[in-house]
């Protein structure tokens, strides 16, 4: 880290890497000869277009991509994506979702505006703790779609393996840990993700879609907006798309293609992840939250024994300039959140700390 | 201009002040001694909610704008508002639209989905140079709304008195206009503007919305992101807002009260406009497009005697460094748009090309 930065555990926006914000700041004013700031581009321009076709070749490279899906750069978040995927994809009005908390929770409540939503398993009954077992899971065979979100940024938990929904096709909300690992594609029909993570600035919403879905969507009339095809059939430009996020995306994906890929990533995170949850495993005073069959490599959750041990251990954590470590106010605790652009020697010093924080109040 | 920088006449995303993206770039790893650049902030920290307070505050002192009005930073551009004011606010299904060009027409198209759309002028009889006369318009008094689109970016339009609506909420799409002159928020229901003509980065959208309008709305449940009310009862942070972007239109709002608000503003707006239109008029080879008595003095449209020429001027152009001169496929010709960040000098420089062409080429 250099200079004044700091070390970071927000759960989102989070740390981008140094590498890229140089870049961006040394382009600020004159973007390679332009004479322009990337936010000051036409997006029809010529200049712009380049950006934002190398920032989806070089994201299909990454994670390699079939052909016969789709890329979106969108707008609107997750929160917006809860009411356009039944509005685009629940065609014969049904839909199976998998409850695993908060953001499923809220996806559930919209898209029970536009059709039947079955919650075939749901983690609610022990606090979202654990992510339901998928091997036992039965499917609804007249479900438009399988709805499941695979990190859960707040409670801490991922999917070790996916449900197999055979022929209905299964969506995914990635936000949380898109790009920390690598994706088989084909297994979904749908990956969205928040960009603010493991990607770039907020107000970038990812969406990879699968043809044959987009050949039937959307269900009925939509506004503009609202509709997937439209935006595909624009290039994710049917209107001003926010030009300026997906170019921080598009170094991203630049910074990752350059050191090895989402391979790499997988491998550095577990390492990150590792030294903390290896921690707190020994540890007779921090508890982890999560259940170990289903830790997010991405969002660690813990907590001291008391609400008051909590506090102090926030308090101190700013001597150290360590930020955002407070947990979601629905698990309460503790949470450092460890996304791509967190480097080793951040989890390293956190752990220093941990040690130190037990020491003097065990 | 400093350095390498050129005269950017983008119809949007535009120009922004030089000292704006000098701030930004300054600022880019390290935001005033936090440790993080603005895109790596929790939107929940402390440190960003006084970024997005401050935006408001300074935009409230801007504008004037009265306590019975909210204000909110969302995304989706004026496209995704197209589809979401009808689902807030067609109380009992019926609205009236003036037809003034592409945007209106778009607004139309989406809000026929949802009630029942009166078009109670239009301009497209007239090529939509004109915009039509507001003293004679007879509005329906069943009506939830009257909406207009004030700046018609692609025409060059622009109304230079508003409708009197009387009891009925007058709803105005001020995209290409907004903050580019004062503004008499209580002649509105609702003002919205997307963010990347005079304002910043293209993905922040600005509402600004009368709050007994909000007391009823919305009209009937609608997901989240839908929810105008939801979104300013939690303060434009329902969901992670474009954070870096609202960073940077509060830099901007920095420079506008800095330099005189939009009194000064709208003086410089009505020079940089006058040069350009005087010129216009008096030359025999450059013809002007929209109407005399309707002027936008955000895009002026204008054409040489033929396609060729109109090619041969964009490729002259170059050689001066001027960028994005070309008119919308719809009307064809050239447009400069000469928003609040182009500088006069952007203006004299062009009409010297302009004499320069037309000396060559009468």
């Amino acid at each position: 880290m250099k200079g004044n930065r700091i070390y970071n555990f927000s759960a989102g926006p989070a740390m981008l890497p140094e590498e890229v914000l140089e870049q961006a700041a040394a382009e600020m004013l004159d973007y390679k000869g332009s004479g322009m700031s990337v936010m000051e581009m036409s997006h029809r321009s010529k200049v712009y277009q380049g950006i934002i076709d190398e920032a989806e070749k070089d994201l299909r490279e990454l994670i390699g991509i079939p052909e016969n899906y789709k890329v979106l750069f969108l707008q609107g978040g997750a929160t917006l994506q809860f009411a356009l995927i039944p509005l685009n994809f629940m065609f014969n009005g049904k839909a199976d979702y998998i409850n695993t908390g908060v953001w499923t929770k809220k996806a559930i409540k919209d898209a029970k505006l536009y059709g039947d939503v079955r919650v075939i398993a749901s983690g609610e009954e022990n606090g979202f703790k654990k992510i339901p077992d998928v091997k036992s899971l039965k499917f609804n065979e007249d479900s438009d779609y399988v709805y499941i979100c695979d990190n859960n940024t707040i409670f801490g938990t991922k999917y070790k393996e996916y449900p197999e929904t055979g022929d209905i096709p299964l969506f995914c909300d990635m936000s949380s840990c898109f790009l920390s690992e690598p994706i088989d594609v084909k297994k979904f029909g749908l990956i969205y993700a928040g960009a603010q993570k493991n990607v770039g600035p907020a107000g970038v919403t990812i969406l990879i879609i699968r043809d044959d879905l987009l050949a039937k969507a959307p269900r009925q009339p939509l506004p503009a907006y609202f509709d997937y095809r439209l935006h595909v059939e624009n290039g994710s430009m049917y209107n001003t798309p926010p030009t300026y996020g997906i170019y921080i995306c598009g170094l991203v994906f630049k910074w990752l293609l350059k050191n090895g890929g989402l391979k790499a990533r997988e491998k550095a995170n577990e390492e990150k992840a590792k030294i903390l949850y290896d921690y707190l495993d020994k540890s007779e005073f921090f508890k982890p939250f999560a259940d170990k069959s289903c830790r997010s490599l991405m969002n660690v959750t813990f907590r001291t024994p008391s609400e008051e041990l909590d506090a102090e251990f926030l308090e101190g954590a700013k001597k150290y300039r360590f930020t955002n470590l407070k947990g979601h106010r629905l698990t309460g605790g503790l949470r450092a959140s460890i996304y791509n652009a967190m480097p080793k020697e951040g989890v390293e010093a956190l752990v220093k700390y941990l040690k130190e924080f037990e020491e003097a109040h065990k």
